[in-house]
């Protein structure tokens, strides 16, 4: 079903890897709403996920390979994405992180301070990278709409989830600074959605991920939001019916963010 | 322009007084969207008001009065609502707020609490009154979506709202605290939006509204948003796109609630 | 053991019941620690209390009744306190709350206005008819502090603590609207410390209570902060050394309010 | 004056530049609060302030060189620290803030990645490498306490702040994080205080900043916070008193946080 949202509409989706991803169900949505699309990712990662099947998937977007750490990759993104399109950008999705001592089970109180330079360059600088790109080649339309998907570590302590969590309280803050900046410049509005736990192929990865996202769902009134909902959120930040909201972090969790406590979960304290 | 966002749903508007008000704007604006709506205010505001109009632009919309104080009248008013509807309430706009002490010019300082517990009834417990009125005569569709309308004043001190600051704190608890009950109980969602100043003919009551308003024009990187805008942004969270969002208090401001300061405002206080 | 950090200092400790108190031992170290204490509390509480026993303690501090919701026996306190210290009031603690609602088991779906009323007078409305009344009297010394005790529920959902989540919302929303005109007048401030929940002879009354109690331990890296040690932070907020902390709600909850989950509770996830 | 709040206590002391430092004032206060000092700072720090002077108000403190972004220059810091204090260390101020694209005036959208690294490593990993050093050494006592000064950017934009802005909301986080960890451990607590703007020498160099500290001035109710006054802060958050607060950002501004607006500011928008 489609509303035309997106009508005439071109966007980038950094980091869809493969169907479970977020970024892949918010690139198909986005092309079901009239939207036209640009996929990007690492080069390794095209080579591991299944891009070129949502590429078909969303009209035969062109996959354009960017490193976000390297400043030419996205330049030369921008640069093919505006010819394809043939004008600037509308909107971006930035669902890209990668915690390197995470992946290499180093403790948070033992942090390789190389990796995690690595994992904030990757996880966070790379919105900043993104949008000065944008903003040097006047690559965004007036009114375009920004969003980088975070979660809610960056407010309150998740053990497991180690230096991603700084990862996103610093994807976060860039998020607002850049927001006010392009938002004086061109109108151009950026937000952070922070959705529930999911299960992506990245966050499986994640140590304990399973109780965790058990006890999300026992703390959300409305449980866990899903793919699904997560691209249908974008959509609607995408559209034009969104266009003063900005410098925002936006929970997108089923109301887990302002649950203290809930039965379920106390029941299962008192059984100790 | 219409997406047909609220096709086939159904919503109640509280608080639409004339062309000026955001609840007017949001009115038309789901019915634009494809929603059938119900029209309600209290009593004297019906007489003051233009709502007729408004009810012939919304397809001959019903305008049901209800003093939002009484539990009789929003009884009653459900009751018609969902008969009118032939079924269950989609939607519900909660844009109702009076600050007796404010409209008094009695200072915060030696507030009438006599007026300041009708201040808090009007504006706040009526949330609760209508949410209360609703769950219990099973009034809303599952994943229904309330929104109320509030102000920043009830995160940071704007000494001229005065009293109405503690209302919307009030306000925000109560869509938090019932969003909790009525999203386990049946998925409907509560949320507040947080508007910036605008024009209406409430707002202009407020002593010094004008200095405010240009002051809150300076410090949002879009510039306040409009009743237009407001009304958008609504139908988002009215649509079943944003079904996870609950409990939140989204700024709908272009950016005011982030920006600590601006060139703007800071070359004034040079001057002096 | 004593520092002598409110020596010459004067303060109205509101709501000290019995021993397990945070008010009881409040006074308590505000003695130790130099100062010169009036207790009150409802006529009611004092005659279920012992709170002549802590008058005893506090060096044979007059003990004078004053229910929170009556200006009169307010202007009478005041008038009274400031006549016994021959001076103005330096400190005020309010550790006052009663959800009538709660106490009868009607639950939040199902409110009884009149009660709730009653609520907020009790609990929320209270601290403002102090500080109106200390205002209007000019009672309190320059640089004068204000303490109300809170709790986390104002920001998040505890289901069992129903309507008292909104009074404490509204509490804290008083406490920043008022700490901003007490500010401007007199150098007076006004904050909330929100702590652990404590075993106190009002806590127990909540259902649940040992349960959650228990999760909050868990939830704590610090475990939870006991009725001395909240004394003790108070000493330090009336004292000279934090004068610019106000319009504040301060967390003395162990780490409570930032931790997300901890392998404690996942641990317990996961058993089901 | 002294309440020997700090007797018996010994701390690290990090960033004292000269008599304007808030790091300066904070050792002298500590010293005079009856605590034991090692003082330390960049080696090239060291040679441009006026160190050697506070190190001997400070009872002729050792002041140790350390390069906060060498790891091998804080062990070095810890391990001569504990051995001349013959034990652990109790407190630990961290005041160390650089922002080189600031410096360089290199604006936001326009930032050079390898001197934004450069920022973060010094203004915010320092913590972590602070605090994974004394965890690894087991340096710290039991209840011991962190300070990391901080500022209300991290929360929202004040454009000239730009890159510090991140490194603060980073800094913060990181706080948090590690604040979990160390109390988890040994009941370490971290928290953060974020002042008001203050002349400092570092301060000076930021672009606008007399415009601005007029800004905060006539934003808080109380004024901005002095450096005696953060001081003041500082020890009463080092001391016993205060145990259980932890992972907090601690607002200490004379209001401006919680303010919105104020008549002053107000006023000169319609002078315009």
């Amino acid at each position: 079903m489609s509303y035309n949202l997106l009508k005439e509409k071109k966007g980038i989706i950094f980091g869809a890897l493969d169907e479970k991803s977020l970024a892949w169900k918010t690139a198909l949505r986005c092309f079901e709403e009239g939207a036209q699309i640009v996929l990007t990712n690492a080069p390794v990662a095209l080579r591991m996920g299944e891009i070129n099947k949502l590429a078909e998937l969303c009209g035969n977007a062109p996959v354009i390979g960017a490193d976000v750490t390297n400043m030419d990759d996205l330049q030369n993104l921008f640069a093919r994405a505006t010819e394809h399109f043939g004008g600037t950008i509308d909107f971006i999705l930035h669902s890209v992180g990668m915690g390197i001592n995470v992946r290499k089970n180093i403790p948070y109180t033992n942090l390789n301070y190389d990796f995690n330079h690595k994992t904030f360059d990757i996880s966070s600088m790379s919105l900043h990278r993104i949008l000065q790109t944008a903003y040097k080649l006047d690559a965004m339309s007036e009114w375009g709409s920004v969003i980088a998907l975070t979660y809610i570590a960056a407010q309150r302590v998740f053990p497991d989830y180690s230096e991603m969590a700084d990862a996103k309280a610093l994807l976060e803050s860039i998020s607002r600074s850049f927001g006010y900046h392009y938002g004086i410049k061109k109108k151009v509005r950026v937000n952070t959605v922070s959705q529930s736990p999911t299960r992506t192929t990245a966050g499986s990865g994640v140590k304990g991920f399973d109780g965790f996202i058990s006890y999300a769902e026992k703390m959300s009134p409305l449980g866990n939001a899903t793919q699904d909902d997560c691209a249908n959120y974008c959509v609607t930040l995408f559209s034009d019916l969104t266009r003063y909201v900005t410098m925002q972090n936006l929970f997108h969790d089923g109301g887990f963010s302002f649950t203290g406590v809930t039965p379920a979960v106390i029941e299962q304290m008192k059984e100790e």
